[in-house]
């Protein structure tokens, strides 16, 4: 049994050092789970608190090298090179989330075809090799328009509008998608593990600034129908059982204005819209990643408080050695828990941390919220 | 300010690298503080999660040269070298609880004698240092025979009820102290900052078992009156305030029969009785403690969900790598949360985890506490 095994002559490597990896390494201490994490950054957020490799995550020797000493390898970035975990995989060890997988979500193309094969509503798109095969569709805007493959944290994305933003069109392959006049964006956390057992958290909900139509915080539970929650919720579990994924998937989507639901994004790992299940929430999502990929029973995922996730993000104007402005002003704020990401030096809008804040009232919740967001600053 | 250079060209050393100390460090990722640990197990909990080093905690050398690149010292044991720690605050450093107040918990006799100068409620008691001079207060008894110096976990504690107890009385600076006929055990964690900032979390109870007369679980809200919830509170202040103490405080208090508090003992930094605090308040006793010794405001203390806490200890007849069997079992119970101290070896009564439970309905609380302490055993 793998509960009797893990924590003895076991070793479970994570491709990647960030703060995701951190976080789950953090959570992992609880069941003994001893980790080993690769990574390019030898100043990594995961470096000093487990075993560290120093290397690339898309270089295929260097992944073959570090899976080999792994039982269990899982991933906290999909650019990862694939070919290698499959490699592992044949050696005999376990990755999850499968590298197949993997290869589905690193390729935005791939994956919005996945979604139309199996009947997952998601935009309208079409599929693009070229700039001038997406300024043939001019009729098909206003329309986003995506590279399939190395995008990040919104580089290789646009907004095609008018007929004028055809000429900054992606001259590789792309896809061009149908801009969503959404009324909010939602995301559900899913997680399934080896025995097929499948658990999803409670609807989370991106709350923009009204004015100037940027994310502000995360906030769950959502304000939506019961409706438009079942939905989403179904859709999450139609993903993951498709997939065949063990491992947690984040499922981005957007409600529209006439209340359907349509899936944008997909992440197979722990995701910045789970953050607040740390302190809101029966369960973490680091935890329940690990559950996942270890075979265990899933965790209760039920909301234990209401709960917000504010990113903490590098001030505008500043690079250098990281300082936190205000930390002590919002830690004595009651519900609001800082974390930090170990990195030493910020930079405009690099993600530094995040805070989550949890109260029983909706209204103080969202107070505390506005406060943290104008007290805390990092800067250098 | 403390809170923008903390997180950057400092250490914060512990002395000793058990469990008290992983669970520590695990809360300190998310402040980002770095730390150092000083165990003489190169095996010890803390081992693999931070920077470690190997060496005696008693011995003066040894503790000096650890804490020479320190810039705060704490201790997550009491038994260390206290002459160190004085020589080691000459220097410039911040040790916190400070060296003084290690050394009045270090020797119950002086500790008794604290709270007696103090007005602090306790139990009559005589010093003693030769088992002639116990054998002189026949009596006193029924009492308790505590060896002034390293007791610990049972150590050096004997009940003598009866004359024909005293042969057994120790031959060595010991005290004597009256037998409470206690109605219930609880305990109070308290914090105080260098500002003088001081926070209790609400109180726990020590649960006996009916019939066995052991301490079966901790649970959190304690079935106590309003009335003694509250001079357990006022006790709990009242030490940490004439100890003149930085850091967190465990105060073990008696309830009599008639419904007095007096106090049993106190330890100066994390505890036992303030585990289920991770998952039940709102902040953790290790954030509360890291915040008083970092000079940072402490944190809301409020529970917010009933929570208890039950130790997992070596299960009897066993000894070597350990094992956790009923695991999964007890995983997939919702509210159930088990922490692992990474101890490769199990033996008879050894300490190899906890597991707090929480839940809103006290009375599936308990059921559930049964059911984990049924099923959850440490085997090799």
């Amino acid at each position: 049994m793998a509960s009797l095994t893990f924590q003895q002559n076991f070793k479970l490597g994570i491709l990647g050092g960030g703060q995701l990896g951190r976080m789950l390494i953090q959570s992992g201490i609880d069941f003994n789970i001893p980790f080993t994490v690769l990574d390019p950054d030898e100043n990594a957020p995961c470096a000093g608190i487990t075993e560290f490799h120093h290397g690339k995550l898309t270089d295929y020797d260097t992944v073959m090298n570090f899976g080999k000493d792994c039982d269990i390898i899982t991933i906290e970035i999909e650019n990862v090179n694939t070919p290698a975990l499959k490699a592992l995989v044949k050696q005999g060890k376990k990755v999850f989330p499968q590298p197949e997988v993997i290869e589905i979500i690193q390729d935005k193309r791939i994956q919005k075809q996945f979604y139309k094969d199996q009947n997952i509503p998601t935009a309208d798109f079409i599929l693009t090799d070229t700039a001038a095969a997406v300024q043939a569709h001019a009729n098909f805007l206003p329309a986003v328009n995506k590279l399939g493959k190395e995008g990040y944290d919104g580089r290789g994305v646009q907004i095609l509008r008018t007929a004028a933003d055809l000429a900054k069109a992606f001259e590789a392959p792309s896809l061009l998608e149908k801009l969503i006049d959404f009324e909010k964006e939602i995301s559900v956390i899913v997680a399934r593990n080896e025995k097929g057992e499948i658990k999803t958290f409670p609807v989370v909900e991106m709350v923009f600034h009204p004015v100037h139509n940027l994310v502000e915080y995360l906030f769950a539970p959502a304000e939506i129908s019961p409706d438009v929650a079942e939905e989403a919720d179904r859709i999450a579990r139609q993903i993951i059982a498709s997939l065949n994924m063990v491992g947690l998937l984040a499922v981005e989507m957007f409600v529209t204005k006439d209340g359907k639901v349509l899936v944008n994004e997909i992440a197979p790992r722990p995701h910045n819209s789970g953050h607040q299940t740390i302190e809101a929430n029966g369960t973490s999502q680091y935890e329940q990643h690990l559950r996942a990929i270890l075979n265990l029973p899933l965790g209760d995922t039920a909301m234990i408080i209401p709960g917000a996730m504010v990113n903490l993000l590098g001030e505008d104007g500043f690079a250098g050695a990281a300082r936190y402005e205000g930390f002590e002003e919002v830690i004595a704020i009651s519900g609001v828990h800082v974390h930090l990401y170990g990195k030493k030096f910020t930079k405009p809008f690099r993600k530094m941390g995040h805070v989550t804040i949890v109260d029983r009232d909706i209204n103080s919740l969202k107070e505390k919220v506005a406060l943290v967001k104008k007290t805390l600053k990092v800067i250098s």
